[in-house]
């Protein structure tokens, strides 16, 4: 399954709560798309927050990511992991 | 240790043996800032590369990669993981 990587930005003082919360908002509805959301790293100085999935496609993880509440345009597709 | 994630830009059709050269080059001289890159991923299509280290700090990072070759301003320090 192809795997992603999407960046979330206007994050600045995001918890460890908070992106918990986000996380788990995702977690929820995920399987309605085929998505599986791994992992998420949070800046919260710079407001950026960093997720990994895997994914049928770009559109199912923005879809998802939507649903939840928090919407981001940048999703990249990265096929290449060393 | 704090982690990091950082960004490479410009990277357009990069291949998977480009980017275990670029990694291998960042592993091969880490030890001398204390960076432990863990893993990084690659979108050929839109030329990024994102990379996970631990580091002692943001220079440090930034450091190894521009000496290996391939200098980034983008390293976000991701203290909150879910």
């Amino acid at each position: 399954m192809p795997r992603f990587m999407d960046v979330h930005r206007g994050m600045e003082g995001i918890t460890e709560e908070l992106l918990k919360q986000a996380h788990d908002a995702d977690l929820e509805i995920q399987h309605e798309e085929g998505v599986n959301f791994e992992q998420a790293w949070a800046d919260p100085s710079m407001g950026l927050v960093f997720c990994l999935s895997e994914a049928p496609s770009r559109e199912a993880v923005k879809r998802i990511h939507e649903r939840a509440g928090h919407p981001t345009d940048e999703v990249y597709e990265v096929p290449i992991i060393v």
